[in-house]
């Protein structure tokens, strides 16, 4: 069973569209390796959580940012899939 | 539980984005009815389902074209929220 990926966001708050930004970023880079993922308006406002199975990866509240694309593929890849390369999302920092 | 929504796609189609925005007309139009939606590449090439549940609601191979928005949101506003109004998607034919 390959691993699933969840978006848990705020509808009220208007990022929808951010999280299905970042569910095509995550199925272009793992598109053999991810099960699915999966938008999950939340209830909570303000909230915005990743999971990786069941597992929270990044909770917006206390990383105080929204995650980036690099983050999030070097989180995933990290528990995942630690053998993938990331290619230019693989760098330490996140400036260049 | 609120119903869930789960688009398979084939991602060796090309097909990613259109099951994205799928996915983003289907949240918004029942952001505050629907649990989740998933994305989920699929492996059996040309095959674009949408499932309600477990339960498949439209097959590319068998409609023979993908499914528009007004399409697919009175499929499965008939079935899981009848009572719900689709204002400018309501009406029963895809003409205007």
């Amino acid at each position: 069973m390959k691993p699933s990926v969840t978006i848990e966001y705020c509808p009220k708050c208007g990022w929808l569209l951010r999280a299905a930004w970042m569910a095509q970023e995550l199925l272009t880079t793992f598109s053999e390796d991810l099960g699915q993922v999966t938008l999950r308006p939340g209830e909570i406002a303000g909230r915005y959580l990743v999971f990786l199975n069941d597992e929270v990866i990044f909770d917006r509240k206390q990383a105080g940012h929204f995650p980036e694309p690099k983050e999030l593929k070097q989180l995933i890849r990290d528990k995942a899939f630690p053998e993938k390369s990331l290619g230019h999302s693989d760098s330490k920092s996140i400036k260049p």
